[in-house]
């Protein structure tokens, strides 16, 4: 299984993956899940979820079609961020239905979620289904989960607004992916995390976190040590002594 | 869908369970899954996820036997714990494969959670699956939660450990619950809570908290509020102005 963040705030777009793959309880192995370009005009992060073989094939495609010049559509060539959703959506369909196999029976599919910025318009966040088609988040709740989504979800609802700054949503994506961690064995470190500020046209800051890291422990740290001081704070029930 | 709770400290057990009960997203409604029973020299509390027919015949063939002077085994009659959670299995069975049903297409069955004590006896919480047999926590995370789980997990799994006091164990048990309110239409209040401490053979505190409840929106609220100041106080990443 897996876990992915997106979160879109007015300063910025923070994405976030962990690397646990598992074929069979007994077969885990560790895979970036995250492919980033920021070249040019622009700054394009994908995760994934699903069929590893699927996720893969995905990205060596886009790889494959920046460096063919005779290709009609790459990443460069995508005038708006709906047609990267879309052309990642057709890699997606092309990938996950081969002819000859059965896919009925195994599943294929795999989900992403396609952020960044094209030079002159705005930041775009969207979420690309096995069937190749694509969502934005809601401007109530900015954000997209996919994979084992839903041990993370109740802090993200309780932070995420579209008014949260780039560094709370930040501490907010880790401590979800933290909490899943925690409570989910299909999800695993590293984590690939990647901040991307609104007109920079570049990555402002891509780290991939172990737990001992300095940046991921401190948050997961204070984080445990806070909600202690929030339980030691909290009015007692008439039945305590 | 349903959520519940049980937890096992030093000092007592605490049991929560939710009201939405669904037959298609279209066909909600509100039902007690919790049954209580505090008579004599025990105090036997359960609660239910799952098939509502089960569950509800479950729970009145318990109550038939208790008034049922010919009947051999009733909550009264049983020894010990093992022996509430094995009548409460066989009573699961029994109702969960009624004879001319196909229950291969059809679900029919339920899981409980069955806490409290027998005078003279430790304090006990079993897990009660559809197929009769059951379980204890681990001591290392003396909790069991059924339905739907995840969402409220994580909190349980930072602050519940074999040392927490009753009163951090009941807002923790609050909080868990209000985290899958927020983060899943199918789980829904009132929430019907219990607090038994050990040894006093009657329930210490029960229950029938609404949203806007002061006990239960006090702990939800100042919650709320003590997250964000964690995020107030937490270190800032390099990349932040």
């Amino acid at each position: 299984m897996t876990y992915c963040i997106g979160i879109k705030t007015k300063e910025g777009i923070i994405v976030a993956s962990d690397s646990r793959t598992n074929a069979g309880f007994d077969n885990v192995n560790i895979y970036s899940k995250m492919f980033t370009y920021d070249v040019g005009d622009r700054t394009i992060i994908i995760v994934t979820s699903g069929n590893l073989g699927t996720s893969q094939a995905v990205y060596k495609s886009i790889e494959k079609d920046l460096n063919d010049k005779n290709v009609i559509k790459n990443l460069n060539t995508c005038e708006d961020f709906d047609q990267v959703a879309k052309y990642v959506g057709g890699l997606n369909i092309k990938h996950s239905s081969p002819k000859g196999i059965n896919t009925d029976t195994v599943l294929l599919g795999s989900t992403f979620i396609v952020g960044g910025q094209i030079k002159g318009q705005p930041m775009e966040l969207f979420l690309v289904y096995p069937q190749g088609n694509y969502i934005k988040p809601a401007d109530s709740k900015p954000y997209l989960v996919i994979g084992e989504v839903k041990y993370g979800k109740p802090i993200l609802d309780r932070v995420i607004t579209p008014d949260v700054s780039i560094g709370d949503a930040s501490r907010c994506a880790l401590i979800s992916m933290d909490s899943t961690l925690k409570s989910d064995l299909t999800v695993g470190p590293p984590i690939d995390f990647v901040v991307y500020k609104k007109d920079e046209l570049k990555i402002t800051s891509q780290k991939c976190l172990n737990l001992n890291d300095k940046e991921f422990s401190k948050v997961s740290g204070e984080w445990s040590e806070g909600i202690l001081k929030i339980f030691n704070s909290f009015p007692r029930f008439d039945w305590e002594k």
